[in-house]
């Protein structure tokens, strides 16, 4: 068999980590763990600016929020779990929802109150 | 190629969050992050139920637990380890074991002790 | 379509939990969540030696560090991300950067600084 191609979005450098935002194998996109470049916002808007930043990933490699198969989502402070969640079930509305997973924990910028990791299928 | 179908399980909705407790999609089910129902249960009996709820999706998907790929647990109580991994191991038994992260993280429900996330192949 | 074998690598037992510390499944290789032997290392140290097993995992597989897809990092202590990120710089390198995630959250050995669970492509 010959080896599927590799896409990767929006390498990040040092001082901070190497990573890639999003990488696409083999017709599923691999967002990685995304915090909001706002931090200034509350959780709510936190959470507004990353699934807007989901979308955009999504929609840059051709897939979109109903081919999600999977996302992973960290609270810094889960007593703010209300609040991410409205926006979360906002944004899914409708559309076909995913399997998710939400813990609270520890996050590396001081103001970030949420992170989300997503996996998705590209048509 | 032809898109490949999508199954998605039991949606859950609002209050709570919506999103379906198990995604199917080429070949592969993606179980969302579980939580006993009996939550007055203790730590054995928390994973116990949920290694059912595994086990259950599971077999609606086609699959079974020879079949998993990945499993993640998050303990609210790291203390707790012990007793969620005896129930474990008797669930894995003499069966080909999967990959398996197991940290500490605040759980949504405050009385929630372990949440388990699963990825199996559907055979 | 015929079922797709599973190949599954360094088992480990009671009274530490059953797991396989890499399955390789339909040419994706899941890496469980790995933490050095020698516990007695520094942050940096432990980060090392956690991506030196990942390597090997790898190569024993047929794939390699070019071919990651995602990374999850939990550090015990969030402090510690600048000791973790520097070696992890250092071993991404030139090579193609993977989708990549890094929570806090308590680790099962006490001193355990990092652990790491990788998704991998198998060219």
């Amino acid at each position: 068999m010959s080896e599927r191609p590799f896409t990767r979005l929006d390498p990040s450098g040092p001082p901070g980590p190497i990573t890639s935002r999003c990488v696409v194998h083999d017709r599923i996109a691999y967002i990685g763990g995304l915090v909001a470049a706002d931090l200034s916002a509350d959780t709510a808007g936190q959470t507004r600016e990353v699934l807007e930043r989901v979308d955009a990933y999504l929609r840059r490699v051709g897939s979109d929020r109903d081919h999600i198969l999977t996302v992973q989502v960290w609270l810094a402070d889960m007593r703010r779990f209300a609040e991410m969640n409205e926006v979360w079930n906002a944004w899914v509305g409708d559309g076909p929802p995913p399997a998710r997973a939400c813990v609270g924990g520890e996050l590396f910028r001081r103001d970030a109150a949420v992170e989300i990791m997503v996996t998705a299928a590209v048509p």
